[in-house]
């Protein structure tokens, strides 16, 4: 029987809760929903119906939460919010939305967050359309913004996630792969886009050099702890949350963090893991059971909440030079929340 | 039997030679080569190796050709070419592939110009990422253009694309389309982007307002005429030089222009025409067949190239009000050669 534990461990401070986090900026988000389902393409009502589909299923909203939080950190005097900050927070959920469905279609996944996948419910092919439409939206929004330097910085995002997700592709049951080329992979899969909303945010307000740079490295560094927790709750997390059954990454080839601390210690637990992972043991429910058993029993989960601690410290790190305001302590929490996380 | 025809008539001019046409930037469309196989995304060896599998089977290049020629054609002093028109003509055959890869994941087609697809050489997954590495290129290109203005064209033309192949799909098997709502689906899904093209390239030069209104209504109106070509070549072009049967947009329930003509003037060939398609036996051998000689018989091509040559001609005037170049002079002679193309 695999142990299953409900959080990565006890933070400093008590486990955050999100929706007090996220009470500052309560009236954009609900704007943000609006936007995510108005069609900006034509005039057609089947679209919007479309899109009121693919967005009824909820979602957190994290990454509009940062660019909004981002923006009210970084605006004089803190807590301004202008429109193009809203478009900027809608296009950035719209690219996340976009590579989750189309990924869905590359790894037939029939499951997210417990809910039927678009391809899943309806077909491939029309993931495919939907996929490309809330790009093209996207798109749209990010004309909106008339700002070069934020359309670099999301056509840089939307390059890196292709990279992310043909690195994954061709790293399958890959057992020699490295710490550096791990974390390059959740940089190009996840922290780019995170940093992209933090990042474009102050340049939005026209804010001093030092804050636009604090904002990027808060969102990298967030982004990269997001990315470890999720690898981590793949091993940890509740399947009845996740949607999807203990060691599920690993089971279809992707080596994250738990195993890599393992396979990199060396030794008798090490050539045994690699032994399951490239013979593709994992594949079947004894061989995952038994790679998952490895691991716990050699610290991999210990270490990897460790390695999600460094990157938290690094994101907190980066927000002192804000000056102190509501928003600053939001994004503060959520660098505790991410760690508390659960699904 | 199926009569075909190797063209749609004879144009006033001599049927133009493509490659005379495009003699005045012969160089620099060998430069947008090396550009559509660049890697702009990451590092990595393998992005190149699959952008050159995806561009090795060649192609017209004619958006990046009308890119290069409006550019020069409207320079100050005509011929003038900076690099951000490369990097224009470079994004626009990306977006072009990019669409067509999805396009044919969505229409589970298996041959294009008589090549495999990228669905059916490699999966429905591979081009699914293909598609999107594509989109991806093209934003990292048309961020360094560092225009709002031509980003916000470019995003409007993502939205066409898509709400064209929406249109499309829900269009299929209905003969209530009108003339309207045809012309429109055609702005979507191809003239929209020959005229973010060809409008874009004058407003990269800052030239005269006139200037630019009149290369958009070129590249809409060549666009259509292409798209009206494109159909009227699904029911007259060889099967071999189109990798596909004749009718074979009909045989799958898209209603275009020959079949248009005939089903609005009316009477007994229509109401036979219309049951053929809404009975779906249009997808049979048999039905095609008669679909198509109906057609024939009334007069459904003859009409479809006035229709063309109507918006031919439309180009053609656009172009009066740029002085006298080479490059005017290949504008207008690509719209011959279009009437004349037989593939």
């Amino acid at each position: 029987m695999i142990t299953k534990q409900s959080s990565i461990g006890t933070p400093v401070a008590p486990p955050a809760d999100l929706n007090n986090l996220l009470e500052p900026i309560k009236e954009e988000l609900q704007i943000v929903e609006q936007w995510l389902v108005s069609n900006l393409v034509d005039d057609s009502p089947f679209i919007e119906e479309l899109l009121q589909q693919v967005f009824k299923a909820g979602g957190k909203r994290i990454r509009p939460a940062l660019c909004l939080l981002s923006a009210k950190a970084t605006a004089n005097p803190p807590g301004k919010l202008g429109r193009l900050q809203i478009i900027l927070a809608v296009l950035t959920e719209l690219i996340h939305t976009a590579s989750l469905v189309h990924d869905d279609v590359i790894d037939s996944a029939s499951l997210r967050r417990g809910q039927e996948t678009v391809n899943r419910r309806w077909s491939e092919k029309l993931a495919v359309l939907i996929g490309d439409l809330l790009f093209a939206q996207a798109s749209v929004c990010l004309s909106r913004l008339m700002n070069p330097v934020v359309v670099g910085i999301y056509g840089q995002v939307l390059g890196d996630l292709c990279a992310g997700e043909i690195r994954q592709m061709r790293q399958q049951f890959n057992t020699a792969m490295d710490f550096e080329a791990y974390i390059q992979k959740s940089v190009w899969k996840t922290a780019s886009l995170f940093a992209a909303g933090t990042h474009a945010a102050p340049i939005l307000n026209g804010s001093p050099d030092e804050h636009i740079i604090a904002m990027k490295e808060y969102g990298l560094n967030l982004g990269i702890c997001f990315q470890i927790v999720d690898d981590l709750l793949d091993y940890t997390g509740s399947t009845e949350k996740l949607g999807k059954a203990a060691g599920s990454d690993l089971s279809q080839g992707l080596v994250t963090a738990p195993a890599l601390f393992v396979l990199r210690r060396g030794g008798e637990a090490a050539r045994k893991l690699e032994d399951i992972i490239t013979t593709r043991q994992v594949a079947t429910p004894q061989g995952i059971a038994e790679a998952i058993s490895i691991i716990e029993a050699n610290d991999g989960l210990t270490e990897t909440v460790q390695l999600a601690r460094e990157y938290a410290a690094k994101a907190r790190q980066a927000l002192t030079v804000l000056p102190s305001s509501p928003y600053r302590e939001s994004l503060d929490g959520i660098v505790d929340w991410l760690l508390t996380r659960t699904n």
